[in-house]
Parts: structure tokens; sequence; C-alpha cells
């Protein structure tokens, strides 16, 4: 590989060397480069995309079947009331700021970070007004043309189009899967046969409209979201903590980064709960299988560490959050997941806006209060008299609201606005009732842990990147390895070709991902496959024609072993799912 | 079941049962009902999004792994300037007509279909024009108010948004994956070590933003396509038929349907290859697969046909194209696949909109041509003089293009139009020399089976529907059953749910998908797993206890075996991969 030997190439940092590779070999590149790209967007390669959908599948196995999860798929595009009810149409806005010479736009938080020093923490807080004071007592200005900067906007970062026809159905791309899951909730519920807690999982595409992104594989305009949301009644809030019990977190606590350090405490996770670092017990089972998920894929323990986000940085919806943070040569400390206590906050946005009852109703075990509640009675005759058609509407409505709202409306205000309806004291009586109570009625409270699955793609191979013996390696995990298995003809004649595409069949046809290769020498094809991480190569040999047996090459060690070719299906099965080692494959050559 | 024996339940169409029980047991429903729904989305349950990945999954299998084909992955957001290039931006374009009174908006060619009795052939070639005399002839009137129809307008079916902050950076969502293939030729070009043919698949989002979409999971605005491009030298149309022959299509050729029959051949597919029904080898190999994929997913030859587009019917950038066709009781004969011979249409506007060079070079084998050509040397000294800094970027574009367009241009025109360029006479020097012609550079050609994920889910839904006992029964392929088999304890006592959940582990530890169910009677619990199609039952009961054994129920006949616990991995392996048959799994009980 004269790239890697030469002394220029030495100099290149690992994104450029990775990404070289990435280019090279399939795995991932910019997208419509030859319309000159498009920033924010990249295309996953054969081997890329490969890649990355194994890695999903190992959440798969890790969270989904591990936690008996549900999966379910709904759209990108996202009628605009939902993100209107999800507080996303107020809350995902970045500050903008304009060049007034050669009129491009840039996040005005950026250009402090990156121009006056400020650190993302005392960036992201300042208001728009704020940071003008700020660019204009650093003096910074336009970094392409050097042009003085001019107003500061809110820019929406969602994706805005139109549903149908009607230029007034305002329709977004999704910026999280979450809401997906929020809107279904009902449904969702009934399928679990009524029962908390339980969780449901969404993987697809996501669309954030960033200003100016830079940082390929990081910072995308269209990405895949991994959102996990896990429902449980705050009240009982008993993950299996025994599952985790021993995992130590390296911390960065709020108070901690109030107080100026960035220094982690390293934590064991139940007594990060018992310290009250982390505040809800299934938040801190999840950040405990997220660290041990990322070491699987490759990241050691003290390349990772979980920073609480400050009041101001959190996402409106977050009581309590943390981003799992990888460090990358390049960019050092880059989330790859976050962690939020999102209480019942979307669940209850999505009942006001929709009049639709998201609670759920929970059995007091064999206990039953008797409560003074208040009710509502609509006056039929008075609301028939000032809706007309749309008294039944009215009617409907009224039976999904809280009666307490109502009376305190009425009293405060005079009226209660319900919809588009206005309602007056005289169209419901208020009156309070004995009831007896037999079990509580409650929105449930929501944790979730979210992925971006390009990044994981993205530090799974910077992590797997090596060297040996010169030569570029890429150490994947055996579970998502892109191309599990190489089958090789020592030569391309003599029959060899022959015996080797019948052992590539048999394997294909066992489900296994196999690359047949019969071109160049036998040291450039393991090296090809040394540099995609292929873990094992087969290779059929003189000696094959004769004893049915081949030789399998560790990728790592470059150590072989010989076996015969009849008992390779149930060895490479044990191998791909950890139940055996190199060494049990064979004998050692 | 008592829904299924009430009388009133017979009456509805398998549409609606299929429905029914999709909402009901999680496979699909229509999304954001609590807002009200908005037509054209539909949410994947959990059993769903499981059913739909197992369908792609064996389509990878079918067809990636058989053909050793790519799959990549690319954006649902596409920059503006792809889909001029591609032709969509102008073709793209459904005639819409707005009532007069209510303001509501139709598809002009959907309601002369519906209400004056014109087949979607005669409807579907009608210019605007046409529409609004045929409507008025008609006495078409809105369907919803009975208002007067207006003015015929065309509609975009793209969903349109913008890219970044820049109100000119116009992006769409994709109304189909295979422009992300045809950016990127080259690099897959590159990746296939520079031979044709080869295959690209994508499976992924896609949008169309249809007028006013009904039929629920068949006519959806965001749907998962699958895009398979078949990338092949014209001169070498040789796909392997004998993987293939024998394999009966029925075919309505175009010829059959301009004699006004819709009564499909049944011919032979290389049959039908050489009596140029079907005009591409590539073509037809595809569509013999298409159909046999079909029948394992449960279709039977008799429902499926492929049906030749008219010229005004077919995709701008077809020359021939089938539909594959599945019968549904409600819908009729509905599309699940298309197959179109897209020619070098797509690479060579691609290759005009960006100048790149998309041909590929082929050696002669053994022969060499001597050949005048036109070539063209840029004047470096007037092209410096005239465009300035932009001199080399000039010189750069001229080496990419045709030299005997160049010079036609400049004969007929006295100019040719380089990008955003005008280059004069005077900026070239045009002249003839005689080459060594090595080979042959062209643009590949392309065919493309292009399937809707949704829909073959939806298929196969339906046609796994039936009844047995008076109860319901999906009879899904063993292959794509969402859960593959039901544990149950006899009864959920004296230890057998413990050795049942010991069963359930060891079951997902060996990657299959297990639904663990002690909730009910056995008999309740057996209904419930036969009305989602799981195809195995394994029960623990008292023996179990004793000896290590446990019965294994077959879906479709109810009938039992008894094996050995420790047996079952290899087993169900061998069932699943279709290597064993039921009676394979034990002794008869």
């Amino acid at each position: 590989m004269k790239r890697m030997s030469n002394p220029r190439a030495q100099a290149k940092d690992k994104y450029e060397v990775v990404s070289e590779l990435a280019k090279r070999r399939g795995f991932f590149w910019p997208s419509y480069e030859i319309y000159g790209g498009v920033s924010g967007f990249i295309t996953f390669g054969p081997l890329g995309s490969l890649l990355k959908r194994r890695i999903e599948d190992k959440f798969r196995r890790f969270f989904i079947h591990r936690l008996g999860l549900y999966e379910i798929e709904t759209s990108v595009i996202t009628p605009a009331k939902v993100f209107e009810a999800s507080g996303h149409v107020e809350a995902f806005k970045e500050p903008m700021v304009e060049c007034l010479r050669c009129k491009r736009r840039f996040r005005a938080d950026h250009l402090l970070q990156e121009f006056a020093g400020l650190s993302e923490a005392e960036a992201g807080r300042l208001s728009l007004e704020e940071l003008r004071r700020e660019i204009e007592a650093h003096g910074v200005r336009c970094p392409e043309c050097d042009g003085s900067l001019g107003e500061h906007k809110l820019f929406t970062t969602m994706f805005t189009t139109t549903i149908g026809p009607y230029a007034d159905a305002i329709g977004y791309g999704r910026p999280e899967a979450a809401q997906g899951i929020f809107t279904e909730f009902k449904r969702l519920y009934e399928l679990a046969r009524e029962r908390l807690p339980f969780g449901v999982v969404q993987i697809g595409h996501a669309l954030r409209n960033e200003i100016s992104p830079r940082q390929g594989p990081i910072r995308l305009r269209e990405f895949t979201i991994i959102d996990l949301e896990f429902f449980f009644d705050p009240e009982e809030d008993r993950p299996p903590l025994e599952d985790v019990r021993g995992e130590v977190l390296r911390l960065i606590p709020a108070e901690v980064r109030l107080k100026g350090s960035d220094e982690p405490l390293e934590v064991e996770v139940c007594e990060a709960l018992k310290r009250g670092y982390i505040k809800v017990g299934w938040l801190a089972y999840f950040m405990a299988l997220a660290k041990r998920f990322l070491v699987e894929l490759g990241v050691p323990p003290e390349r990772q560490r979980f920073i609480e986000k400050l009041e101001w940085e959190r996402a409106h919806y977050s009581k309590q959050g943390f981003d799992q943070e990888i460090y990358l040569e390049r960019w050092g400390w880059i989330e790859v997941s976050g962690h939020n206590y999102r209480t019942d906050y979307d669940l209850g946005q999505h009942m006001k806006y929709s009049n639709i009852d998201m609670r759920v109703f929970k059995e007091y075990e064999g206990r039953t209060f008797v409560e003074e509640r208040t009710i509502i009675k609509p006056v039929l005759s008075k609301i028939r008299q000032d809706f007309k058609e749309e008294a039944q509407n009215v009617v409907k409505l009224l039976s999904g609201i809280d009666p307490n709202e109502l009376e305190a409306s009425l009293k405060r205000r005079g009226f209660y606005p319900l919809g588009p309806y206005g309602i007056l004291p005289e169209h419901v009586e208020v009156a309070r009732r004995k009831v007896e109570e037999r079990g509580r009625r409650f929105i449930p409270h929501v944790v979730e842990p979210s992925f971006g699955s390009d990044r994981l793609t993205y530090v799974t191979l910077e992590y797997a990147y090596g060297t040996k013996g010169g030569r570029a390696l890429l150490d994947l995990p055996r579970d998502v390895a892109p191309i599990q298995i190489g089958v090789y003809p020592l030569v391309s004649k003599n029959g060899l070709p022959e015996k080797a595409k019948e052992v590539h069949r048999m394997l294909l046809n066992e489900g296994l991902t196999v690359d047949y290769d019969e071109s160049g020498s036998i040291g450039r094809r393991y090296a090809r496959a040394d540099e995609i991480g292929v873990p094992l190569g087969v290779t059929i040999d003189y000696r094959t024609l004769e004893d049915d047996t081949v030789t399998i090459r560790d990728r790592n060690t470059w150590r072989q072993v010989r076996s015969e070719i009849k008992t390779l299906p149930e060895l490479l099965r044990a191998y791909f799912q950890y139940k055996a080692n190199f060494d049990d494959l064979g004998k050692p050559v």
C-alpha cells in the first residue's frame, strides 16, 4: 500500500485516511458529486450500506430482542399539526446571520465558537440580540469574503413542504422519529395488552435542514435515526438493574460542568442513580446498555463519556438529558446517542392538540378510594342554539377535556377556548360528584435513548481502522463486518476456481455474506480483504482437491487453521454468533 | 371468532377483513388518526414492519445474492438539478381540476374513469384540453358537492422543499430511488472493477405527492421502493436464461391491447423473447424472476399477469415497459412491480447536465480499428482573454464534450453553449486525426425492475388470509412470517412457565423470532398465533419436565410432532431455510 507508507500521507488525520478508504472501497462518499455536491448528504456504497444495516441489526438484537420491544415504521413527511403539538415548530430553530456583501448565511453561534473562542455551551445559550452584540464586540466578519455581518434571524431547521395540492396543508420532514411513535401511542398500548412498561423503536430517515453543515458523515441533513421511546409508570421506575450492575459510566454531571470542569466522574451505574446524578432508573439503565453497545462496536470505555446537558442546552421536551460522546481524532468529543427523560411532555401535548385521551388506567391493587370529582354536563339546548350544526362536535370535544380546567377558565376569563369554539358559562353545568376510584389515570412517562445510525457507522469504521505490516486493516467486530468470509482459489487454474466456487455457493446458501475473489496473487487478495475488514478467508488449494479440506485465515493475526469443508457451515455459524473462537475452527497450519 | 361467523361480516370484502385484522393485530393502519388522518400515509405496526422487512430480506436473497448485485443507500431529499436532468421536473405531473364551488381538487383523468366510464388507458392519454372537453361532454361534476368543475392544470407530484437557507436551492422528495443510483454511476462502476454487466439496488422511502390518494396501502404518498438498476452492454444482452427457462408468463403485449383485448397470452419466457414480445433479454429474465418471486410470496401464477404499457402510458424514460399485476379482490389488477427498459436515457441525461463523461470503455477483443476522429484543441490565449479566471474551468469542460456536437453547433449557430459559457469559433481549433480504436466508448443501457415494498406486504397478507374451522388463519410463507415460533406452557403453573421461558430464551439466542404466550387457554393461544401466521408452536407440557421433549404444532394442518429440546435449534433452522418439512421435525403425536 504505497499510499500508507508515503510520509506525506502519514500527516493526514484519521478522518482523512478513513474517508479516503471509505470512498475507494465503497463505504461512503459525498452525494451528487457530479453536480458539484450538496453538503449534508452522503451516499452509503455497497459495503457501507451493509455495515450500517448490520449495526442496525445488532441494535435490534441488543435492545429490541433483549427487552421485547416493538419496532414500527411511520412516514418521514409529517402533517404540521404533529410538530406544532410537539413544540418543534416553535423550538426547532437556529440563529442565522447573513453577510451583507456576499449574502452567504451562517449559524451565528458557530461563528462565535470558531472566531471568538466561545464554548458550545456559552454560544448556545445566547439570545438573538446577545449573539448580535457578541459578534459585534468580537469583530467577527464573514469567513468567506470578510464582509460585515447583517441581521440575525431564527431559521426553522425542519424541511418544509406541502402535502397534496392545497398550499395550506403544510408538511415537515421529521427531525426525529419519536413523534411517529407518540401519535400512534394508543394503538401501540393496546397491542401491548395495555400493560406498562413497554418500549417502541423506530429506525428510519430523519431530516434536519442545517444552515451550513460541514463535518462529512457527522452532521448530515438527511440521516438515519434510531429512536427508542420507553413508556413507564413514573411511580414504578424499576428497570432490571441486575442486568447492568457493575457497569462504570464516565459521567460529567451538570453540577460539575457548572463549576467549569469537564472532568468525568467514574461512577458505577446504580451508584450514579443513588447519588442522584441520574434521576430516572430507566434512563440510567439505557445509558449503561448504550455504553456496552459502543464497547461491542469497538470503542473502549475510556473513549466514551456521558455529558449532562445544561438547562439551556436541553431540548424543549427534556427534563434531564445526557449525550453519549465518543472521542474522534479530528472533531474531539462527538455525540453518538442522546438520552432524555421526556416525561409525559409529548403525550400530554398530543392530548391537548388532538383532544384524544392519552392517559392509561391502572387499577389500585385491592384498594379503592372515594373521591369528589368535578363533572360537567353540557346544556344541550343552549349549545344547539349557539353552535347550530357544530353542536354535536362541541359536545364530543367537551367530553374529552379536564373539567377542572374548564371551571377555572370560566371563573378567570368568563369563557373556555375549546378548539375553535368559545364555551360560555351558560353552555355547561358544573357539578361535584363522589366517585369510587378503582385506580388512577395518568399519562405514561417516557425515557428516550436515541442513536444516529450514520455516526455509529463512521465511529465503528474509525475505531476499526489500523495498520498491520504497513497495510491498512479494518478490525471490524465480526458481527457487523459487511463481508463475513472471502473465498479464494490459491491459483486460478487446475480446477481450483471451480472447487472454490462450489464452496462459495454452499456458504451463500447458508445465509452468509461471502465474497469470491480469484484475481491477483493470494497475498494481494488477503490484503484487499483485510482492508475492508473481512474476518475470515477460506482458501482452496491443491490439497483441497485430495481431501476436501480448506485453510481458514484470521484477519487480525493472519494465522491459519485447516478444516473439512463439510464442517464449515456449523463452525462458521458458531463463530459469527460468538459461540466459537478462531482456534475452534480447525487444526493450526 | 364471532366476527367471522356473523352473516353481516361475511358481506365484507377481503380488503376490509384483512385491514381490520391488520389494525387489530398491528400489521398496519392509517397514520395520524388522532389528528383526523392524512390520506396517503400508513403506519406499519410491530408485525407489519417485521413482515415488510422480511419481504425485503427475501428480495435480497432472491435477487441481490443470486446475482451478486450491489445495494446502496442515498438520500430522499434530492437537489433539483438531478430531477431536471432526469426529466421528472418536466414529466412528473398529473392533470388536476378544481371544483368552482367547494374548491376541492381532483385528478381529472380519475374523474373521467369513475364517472364517465373511460378506461385508464383512454383517460391517461388525453391532453389537458381534451380532458376539459371530455369532462364537459360527459357532464362530470364535483363528486363532493356537485359543483361545476373549473380550470384544468398540471400539478407536479413531487414534494418540493428547499435545501438550506437559500430559497432558490430547490430540493425534491425523490419519486424513485433510481436517480440516486444513476448519479453515483461512475463510483459504482469503479467498484464493479469496470466490468459490465452489473446491477445496483436501492430499497428506501420514496415520495409522490398524489392529488387525492385513496386505496389505503395501495396508493401511498410515502412508500418504500425497491429499485434495481441493471447496467449492461446493449451489444451483449445475454442474461443467464437457463435459470428461468420453462417459466411461463401471462403476457398482454401492446399489440394485443391495441386490438382492444386484455386476454393474456401464456408464453414461455424464452419464447416471448424469440417472438419479440419482450425486446430485451435482461428485461425478460427479471420478469421471469419477478413472477417466481410473487409465487413464493403466495400469489399463484393465474393471479399474475404482465401488461405491456402503451406508448402514451410509458414513463418518459422507458422504451418498453411491463407492469406485473396481481389480482386483488377489491381493486382488480394492481401493479406490484414495473419492468422498464430505460436504455441509456438516464445516464445520457446526467452526462448532458453535469458535463461528466458517463461512458464506459470496452476493448475490442484482439482487434483494433483505425478511424478518423474530430478533435478540438482549445486556443488558450483567446480563452484566457475572454474568460479570465474562468478559463481553466472552460478548458476542463471542453475536454468532456463531444467534438462533433461542438463543430456542428459552431457551424449552425456560430457558437456552442458550454454550460454557462458561450464558445466562439476563435476559442477552439477543430481538426481531424487518425486514431487507432482499441475499443469503444458507450453509455451502458439499463433494465429496471422496480417493486413497491408496501404493496408486496399487503398482497402477501391478502393472499395469506383464509379461515380454518371458522377462524382466521394467515398462511404466510414460513420465510416471511413475522413471528416464526410461539412458545407456550400448556398451563401457567407447576413449573411449566419457567421451563417454557428457558426454551423461549434458547430459541431467541439462536436468532429466531419467538413469541412467548401464557395467557388464556392453549386453544385460544393457538388461535391467536394462527391469526397472525406463526408457522410453528412449541408447547411445554408435563411430559417436558420428565424427558425434555416438547410438541411442535403446524399452523396449517394443526398436526403435532414431538421432539427433544436439544435438537430444536438445528431442526428449526433447517425448517425455516426450507431444508426440512414439518414431518422432519419429530415423531407424530
